[in-house]
């Protein structure tokens, strides 16, 4: 038991943040943390983001504190200001190094929840929730994964292209923790036969995929063309899509934004879905409809991703 | 502190389940007890159910257990046999006796989570995520505020009526922890100078209230009728209302079922939002529209809660 701990020890850590260590402080993510009344775990009540630490360097760190602050206005919930993160960020990967060994590939999950229902941990509402960043080795799985070409079905997300805009309740474009349905979508796919889901509204435009975002590539006579779907559909703004669009502007690629419907993906030359983690996974197959793979532009996409550009998203 | 704890220990309980307590074990809801890699606290990712026991008698335990199996079999969130609940409720009641003081008023939340990714709790399925259940004594504002007439929004939920038949991922009529765009429209509501909030389908059905039933009564020649929205909007089968109309079709009221329609509610005798700690809240006015309460009315609903009858829905 021991053993089995001082072997997981290397491979996750954990930093929480309250008031009382505003910078951060070292838990051990084997034993409990969290009181079940805290508002997280009774009612998925947090925000969250998963970041790539690439040999201890933390990718569009400024596009997901970004993203994070907007789901916590979105939500309500107060958070930490940025240099709190910040450096619980770096306590973590500081604590790895002590231990001795900073694993080449890790996968940062920053959470923070409205804490427990009637008891916030501080009269400061910045940190009156529950806050931790838990620090986890990407599998070899994974990484074996990564650009390996997969299958994946359309699936109804049940709502329409102006629900979001209509009906700003719905939380649409927060990255909350309440995410039994993504899960719930990712099982179905796995029990049909395919890898993964992209979501469509119920008026039959592309959204995103379950954990990423939806990235098209067309040949044009001028050169290759990206496009994504339209943010106002209410789909999470993807930092990976972000990075990737503002490093192939750079490199003199052109850029569009949905809105996309089934048949664009169809038609499209290359589809793939973008994640923080996953990098670039290219779409072999739609339902049944079939796409091509190209592993040189998997290479130029995740090339892309390499040179960390700022993300700018136009909203 | 210590008295803090003292007096909190005597209004909070908690049960936790596992393989090697199938019957139950108590633990100190205010210390932690959930690991931040639980799929409960990180996605969401589980079930629950909140039961009411007035002077220790806990209503409508089988209808709660069959909607808690239900729930776990959608999410295929694997749960402990109906025997191992039934144990930890009468432990966490046992607990307060030896500790002096049963409430007279408590809610019992029983939840499920997905347990540790990876790593399940037991080999057992029926063992392998977290379950616990949590006693807490009913506030007095909730006593206070039961039968108090209150105002509700009308806010769309985004899906149509068909998308729980077309979509079962969405999850729609399973009771999942994912309840962040519930609280999210009921924070909408107040700060619209609302108490509450009425679904609605983006077609106009009327679904459910956040955490409760909506409840519709119409004077007919021959007598009063109870109609509630139809299940196929993908709603949870309400067990308040479902007790309500066992007992009121014995005391030979007529029932109906929905869809319902805005308008329904508008032209409605009364509306109640019915739910198992509130009881049976009198609806006053809904958006503009000013509807009629009856005193009467609502203790007679309260009243059929109190027969406590085996609650069996259309489905």
């Amino acid at each position: 038991m021991a053993e089995h701990f001082k072997q997981d020890s290397v491979t996750a850590v954990a930093v929480r943040i309250d008031a009382e260590h505003p910078h951060g402080v070292v838990f051990d993510p084997h034993q409990p943390q969290l009181r079940v009344t805290d508002l997280g775990a009774v009612r998925g009540d947090g925000v969250f983001e998963t970041m790539y630490a690439l040999q201890g360097h933390v990718r569009k760190v400024d596009a997901h504190l970004q993203r994070l602050r907007r789901s916590s206005t979105i939500t309500e919930i107060g958070i930490p200001p940025e240099e709190s993160w910040r450096a619980a960020v770096e306590l973590g990967l500081e604590e790895f190094r002590v231990r001795g060994q900073l694993p080449e590939h890790l996968s940062i999950r920053l959470t923070a929840t409205r804490g427990v229902d009637g008891e916030p941990a501080s009269d400061d509402p910045q940190f009156a929730g529950t806050y931790w960043a838990l620090f986890t080795q990407v599998s070899e799985t994974m990484l074996e994964n990564r650009a390996k070409p997969i299958s994946v079905t359309l699936l109804d997300r049940g709502y329409d292209a102006g629900a979001a805009e209509r009906a700003p309740w719905l939380l649409l474009s927060a990255k909350t923790l309440s995410y039994a349905v993504n899960m719930s979508a990712l099982r179905w796919a796995k029990n049909h036969g395919f890898d993964d889901v992209i979501f469509t509204t119920s008026d039959g435009q592309i959204l995103e995929a379950p954990t990423s975002t939806v990235l098209v590539l067309k040949k044009e006579a001028d050169g290759p063309r990206l496009i994504t779907p339209v943010l106002e559909t209410g789909i999470l703004p993807g930092t990976s899509q972000g990075a990737i669009f503002a490093a192939a502007e750079e490199a003199g690629w052109k850029l569009g934004y949905g809105p996309l419907t089934p048949e664009d993906l169809y038609d499209a030359d290359h589809v793939w879905l973008c994640s923080s983690i996953r990098l670039a996974t290219p779409v072999a197959r739609i339902g049944d409809h079939e796409l091509a793979v190209d592993e040189g532009y998997t290479a130029q996409l995740i090339s892309f991703l390499e040179q960390d550009k700022p993300v700018n998203h136009p909203v």
